[in-house]
């Protein structure tokens, strides 16, 4: 049986957070973000497959997230009305995850290995969108379309929450982005 | 002085397509493309800095017209008028390149390495949108999303144009792909 640990996950990740911006990503070691943990190395990996994934565990519950709000809009709403809905559950998940999403950013901006790994989990996101789509019945070729938008939607909007010097709530960034859209391409 | 080799770029390009699409991107080596071109190594590594940018070589002219055309687009264009102009600009580009299109990206749809690489590429592509677009006076918030959009434009009309059983002309696909985003968001 394992150690008491109470939220070994949680105190990995604030280690880890903390000695990537202190020394940089690559010059970080398993064996050290479990000492500043106050945890064994074994600890760690029953958390984390590696130093990287530290920082990508959370993708997936994300990702499933936005794609079953995708799915669950309302049968009446239009292809990008249904990825206008998978962006705003975004919202949620990020909603008390402000500081640890801006020294994450910080992280992967300042690593290219890790911005690549970024751009894999933003393609993975847009083709898990298509094929959500297209269980709603949109055409594929439609279905792409929205969802790749959709991604740039995301992703512009979540790095204006970032940067954005006022605080102000990520759901209503979501929404004026997507206005933005709608403007751009009227 | 090297050997003459008339078009040895050309012929090398061609026996790399030719190997990845026959045993695979991952199982080639470049004596295998040299030899298969009638030139030696040392005239492949004159062309090309290893296997991967035999698939890689036109990607920064590619972003460089694409990038002019949203520099040189009228003054009055908006932001997404701009990126459209960027957009239609590869068309020119691609216009001759139909079946060599298409056979890099089969294989590069095969290769996990190859696609991050093609990933990276349209990041690099929207950054270059993004800065064009501040060089002609659009805010950096919107000039990031319009960007954005036109590289998620470009990629859905690529991916069109390559698969389009009818051979539809390239700049036909751009432009009724931009008309579906005006519809999309509408």
């Amino acid at each position: 049986m394992a150690r008491w640990e109470p939220d070994a996950a949680g105190r990995l990740r604030e280690a880890a957070m903390a000695l990537y911006a202190e020394r940089g990503y690559e010059r970080t070691t398993v064996a050290e973000i479990a000492d500043r943990a106050g945890v064994t190395a074994r600890t760690f990996f029953r958390h984390f497959a590696d130093k990287r994934e530290v920082l990508f565990a959370g993708s997936e519950e994300l990702e499933r997230r936005m794609v079953e709000a995708v799915l669950a809009a309302p049968e009446s709403a239009g292809p990008m009305d249904a990825v206008a809905a998978g962006v705003l559950a975004s919202g949620e998940f990020f909603v008390d995850r402000r500081e640890q999403s801006r020294r994450r950013q910080a992280v992967i901006t300042a690593t290219p290995e890790l911005r690549e790994r970024e751009f894999i989990k933003m393609a993975s996101l847009a083709a898990a969108f298509t094929d959500a789509l297209r269980k709603r019945g949109v055409a594929p070729e439609i279905a792409s379309l929205a969802a790749e938008t959709g991604v740039a939607v995301f992703r512009v909007a979540f790095d204006r929450w970032v940067a954005d010097p006022q605080d102000a709530d990520i759901t209503d960034i979501m929404r004026s982005t997507l206005t933005d859209l709608s403007t751009l391409t009227a």
